[in-house]
């Protein structure tokens, strides 16, 4: 059985395999464009070749990679982890922001701005070692479903991109996400979902500072933000991180145009790439007047910029993985680039 | 005989042959440490097995993968950074640190203190984007050469360190750089002569801001220190960059002691060495007094903490590539890891 298992692994990533590449893409213009770009950038011959350590690839996540309505999912964590360590915190109950995120009330959440989302991330983000958060933060997304899909967060992950990353680092493509979201909130499940390694993960990121305790060396996370990967911020940290401009960037929201913008301005051929969430049906439908992801300047701008409009209900055959429920879903083994 | 000649000859070339790995290295108690290390770490039956993604290995630079004496090159870089810019800038013979700099005034130089450094880091490292940056360290390395050994900086590296680096690579490890030197300052020749890809290079960094320019896109470096990848510095670099912990560390100097504290605190096989620098008529000895790389706690406490002394004199059979002089040297193709 492991022989057997091993051989249809072998023969899912053999390049005689499936000679479709992105199966749950839909033909139309947005499969051409992606398989067009990745033939011309990986073809010795052509003008536009680049060489692979060149073959960077950047991804948002949250409405990218996976679903981000109707809240971010690390916001999601911070309600459900608020609610676990209420009863050791009896004074949450009037104290702002925590009495608004027991009794689920956004506007008071909102209106606790700055100051409120500074106290959340001191009680659920820091405060502890870097090991201790990546035990909290792979414990709770075990088991944590998505509200509407009832679903693992890790199995509302999108399939088409799923096999985008797949079909990239097959050609010499090395993956990275750049999202808005924790650097540490990402990587306890990436690698296993995207198959991204934790070094190919650029997030945001509060302080952190070695410490040696009682003889043991530890990793602490303070209270306190050192960066903010989202829009300006995007392509710094991909300078921070990576060191050189990608090729091809993919996006969902205005918090990606900047990440877009730096990529696609590079001399020789780029890909830039916005997901449009207008599949209310399959997911959502969202753009211009949504207070999550946002996307506005993004589709005014697009067509100068040269950036391709993807579109969940017309390009996209499917949109999760087809895991059975309960069972981690989208975490067969990548091969890692 | 002639066929016998054909077999030791194919024998040779074969991956079979030069079953001799580091051949720059001496037989000796740490060469046989670094590949029983790799050998168990990477052969699937051993109770010390490590999967591929997680062997990690980190590097020092100055001092541990090349010359750090007399002066860290990154010094030597701003004094002719300086010494190139002097004419436009005529104020400067009255004006410290520059005056020191350019009358070669070392006691005046340290005398100008962190008010002198921050000067000199925006008069050579800032104000200017990204790119022109690249441009600038590139020229200069490409020519500057070493004052004792009148060879480029990139020739003056350590060719067991590249066989090791290399070594390493084919056993499946991703190698980092992890310094104290300019993040930026290395990516412009790391991979070419260390085969060491920009993303997988840790360093201290100046703050950087995205800007449009006359609808260009720039990355502006800022006259600012934003992180110092030394000492406890070291393993928060590995946390922000890598996102795990390393199973090999090298280093030099007692900047680097947490780097390996991190590294050989972690369960399982670790690695941690010390390159003891004790070959004057090669290259250098210094240790406990030196100003540039002093090594004093390193070496009281690497018996206790399990880290080996690598010897410079008794373990390394060449210290330098056998670059031919004027030409670039130790720059051969690298295997990507």
């Amino acid at each position: 059985m492991r022989h057997l298992l091993t051989l249809v692994a072998l023969l899912a990533f053999s390049p005689f395999a499936s000679a479709e590449p992105l199966p749950s893409w839909k033909d139309g213009a947005a499969k051409t464009a992606i398989t067009a770009f990745v033939t011309e950038v990986t073809t010795a011959s052509s003008p536009s070749f680049v060489p692979p350590p060149e073959r960077i690839a950047v991804f948002d996540n949250d409405g990218t990679l996976w679903v981000e309505q109707p809240m971010y999912t690390q916001l999601a964590y911070v309600i459900g982890r608020i609610k676990t360590l209420a009863p050791e915190h009896p004074e949450w109950k009037d104290e702002q922001p925590f009495k608004a995120v027991l009794t689920g009330d956004l506007d008071a959440l909102k209106a606790s701005g700055m100051e409120g989302v500074t106290k959340l991330l001191a009680a659920t983000h820091a405060n502890m070692s870097t090991a201790e958060f990546e035990r909290i933060v792979g414990d709770w997304i075990a088991s944590a479903r998505h509200p509407r899909f009832d679903r693992l967060y890790t199995q509302v992950v999108y399939q088409p991109m799923l096999e985008l990353l797949d079909y990239l680092r097959a050609n010499g493509f090395k993956t990275f996400v750049v999202s808005g979201g924790g650097i540490d909130f990402m990587r306890p499940w990436a690698e296993r979902v995207y198959g991204i390694p934790p070094e190919q993960v650029v997030g945001s990121q509060i302080a952190i500072e070695y410490e040696v305790r009682d003889g043991v060396p530890v990793m602490m996370r303070k209270p306190e933000i050192a960066f903010i990967d989202d829009k300006a911020g995007k392509p710094v940290g991909i300078q921070l991180h990576i060191g050189r401009r990608p090729i091809l960037a993919f996006g969902n929201s205005d918090g990606d145009y900047q990440m877009l913008e730096w990529t696609t301005a590079g001399p020789g051929k780029r890909l830039g790439l916005i997901l449009h969430h207008d599949d209310g049906e399959r997911e959502y439908a969202y753009d211009r007047e949504s207070h999550v992801g946002r996307l506005s300047k993004g589709l005014d701008d697009a067509d100068a910029k040269g950036w391709l409009l993807v579109s969940m209900e017309r390009d996209w055959a499917r949109v999760f993985p087809a895991a059975p429920e309960g069972t981690p879903g989208a975490e067969a083994s990548h091969q890692h680039q």
